[in-house]
């Protein structure tokens, strides 16, 4: 994971403090970076900048300081659009979405809010959408991701690099 | 993984349909199944049968019905208690439990119920309780992970395995 | 009520703890007894196992556990599915319903969350579904009368009969 | 029955809606009047107002224009008190009442919005205001009951007699 | 200010306690009466009593004991109804309203209870119900000025004059 | 008030989009204009910083973009603190706050989402702080404010200036 690290500071220039958190016990950090790069970076119908987007939406619903401010920066960056990572921290509905985007996010609102009430009619919305069934399980497998991660960094108190509050605006 | 499905067979007498759901995609299935097993048996502070219960507990609060069932018959099986997965499921408070066991799964409902509350004031409870800094983070991660795969479980429909049903009762 | 209580032991093979938690004052046990008898037992639109099924998914929402487990048993028993009770007791909208057992289910929800909410169009999604004026009275008076027990049961810490656990198993 | 109505006139001067309502089933009727007469009438640790205030502050919560309507009268009547009814109705918090009052309505609250969370350390905080355990059962009981009656009241759209408006005014 | 306080005697036979309230500072008092009086007493495709209504339904969400007093004897007092007062205060939805009525009200309590929600839909559907965008505005302004006032009450425990108690029966 | 936008393009270099949006009726601009001076920038027992955090905790709760935007830049600009209007826009428990700053954030969180609630302890917590009565009624005034003016923002759609996204960064 040394080299990891090395990759990290090399590419972003700098370490996330998510990664130090969970760098006491290498199989928990393989575990979580394993995971993370599979949902967040791999091929998927969903775009990166579509995935950040969810993790925020979805981190703004808990309100976790790490994951808005970490994420917050991404969708400035991937975006280039300092405005769009505001409006998915403070409020999506807010935002001029695509009516794929608007369906993309209620969903991933709801998986946070209320998901024993999800059903086929849900899903079915996002069919209705445009999003194929393996999109539907990007955009599940992404905001349950941040419904544990969001839950992981408020409870043990995790804290932000200050650089990325800078990043793309 | 065939081999790891064979090994379930083996071990449990069937493939729970968590891993076939997630098995269209080996990175997936790897991942999930090397967090799993981390979190829910490696050496920890927490015993395996503390761990069932706060996934039970945090499944309850999510109404999940697949973690319910699965999580549920691992409390019966491990605690050889068929009363205290029914607990877990319905209400734990209505349990006898130790009052290190009770701050275990209050913690763990408001990391799943407000993890945005969260302050050094209900670690310190735990720290009070008994559990060193790394059992809270793995009451935490615990918590965190299921309160992932409930609502994985759930937008997506996953359906348990019949047999747990009948287990440990 | 002795002989209520020694038909009880003889049909039932044993006394619910709710009649004994009861049977402090003899006008309160009548009363109880009375109601409860003619809300679930006596002749309605709604069957048995249909009564039974609202009185599970309305205990199910006020996490009730002596409820549960006596009114579970009831409808893995009454319903012979064992999973039927589980179902009810974990999340209803996972269960295969016909239409109109889920028009009640979600009548009976609404019942319990959110009764000031209820309009006429609630009543005529009833009719609709097929119940008649006199079916919708019985659906609200069983989801009320839970709604009522649990509360009773909660505030009093009632504790169900071990037995209701492996019946209909 | 007929009776019960006559003698509803000759001392109310009117036959109140609720009873008209259950009217079409005389075993339903009857099973309402009794378990009605024996919470609000028979002797109790807890006063006639007392029982009418808890009937308030439970509707007041679940938002029962039957209830408080015809509730909020009784309050104002029993209590030759104008202002205690409405304070009832639209927030017991604002009112200066006893303390034995203000925990037995706050108990009656968390029975109403939070029954499941219920546990010793409540009733505990009734027996240090001066209740029995007779007593916290009659305020269970009373508040059960109108978590039931604000219920069948809203689902079947129960109207008030408008007599009430005027009364102990 | 005190020839403002002389009118209110003058006109109302009394002066609201809200008003001495604000009086511990001139600008406040003014800024207050200024906000006020152009809300609730200008022109607008709002009635008077529309207004009043507005004000009773959002008070009722928030439990402001002050204003559903104050406001509840207005709406008593302008619409000569004396029901129509208590329907505010307990649960609009229990009102006979004309459809563009409860249109206003529906959006009322939801700028109540989840501006974040609103969106163009709900503007529209106001349009529909016959309202102009100048009458949104209003609608939203009064709404939004009692979720102020109600919160201001509330916090610094003002009381209502007891006068109001007995108007319009 | 063509006087009073002049002033505001030489202070600010804009006109806030809040002030066009009420411009359409002179009456309304001035009465908020007058209310909003008074509160954010009159004297008071709070700093014009500590106002500005009341006003974006408040808005973080009720997700109001266009206020979250405009106070939250001011947040920056006058705590010359980049990070601060980020903690108060996405959670003010994460600050790291003095304990006075820390009630007063308290109680108008109270203020927003209880405020039938608050009770004399409440405002006894804040004395014990330090906090004077006047200052407890500036912060509910505040706190009150910001729920009225995100709710019409909300309401109406209002939308931030754009400038406001670099400033103080």
């Amino acid at each position: 994971m040394a080299a990891y690290f090395a990759k990290c500071e090399e590419k972003l220039g700098f370490v996330p403090n998510v990664l130090k958190a969970y760098a006491f016990d290498m199989a928990k950090l393989e575990g979580f970076v394993a995971m993370y790069n599979d949902l967040m970076l791999a091929p998927s119908g969903l775009s990166k900048l579509e995935r950040e987007m969810i993790a925020v939406a979805v981190s703004s619903v808990n309100r976790c300081y790490y994951c808005l401010v970490a994420h917050g920066a991404a969708v400035r960056g991937l975006g280039q659009d300092p405005v769009l990572g505001e409006l998915m921290a403070m409020n999506y509905r807010a935002a001029r979405l695509t009516k794929k985007q608007r369906a993309m996010l209620d969903f991933a609102e709801k998986v946070t809010n209320a998901s024993s009430q999800i059903e086929e009619e849900d899903r079915e919305a996002l069919r209705r959408a445009g999003f194929t069934d393996r999109d539907i399980w990007d955009i599940a497998a992404v905001a349950g991701f941040f419904n544990m991660s969001n839950r992981v960094a408020s409870a043990t108190d995790m804290r932000p690099n200050a650089v990325y509050h800078g990043q793309g605006r």
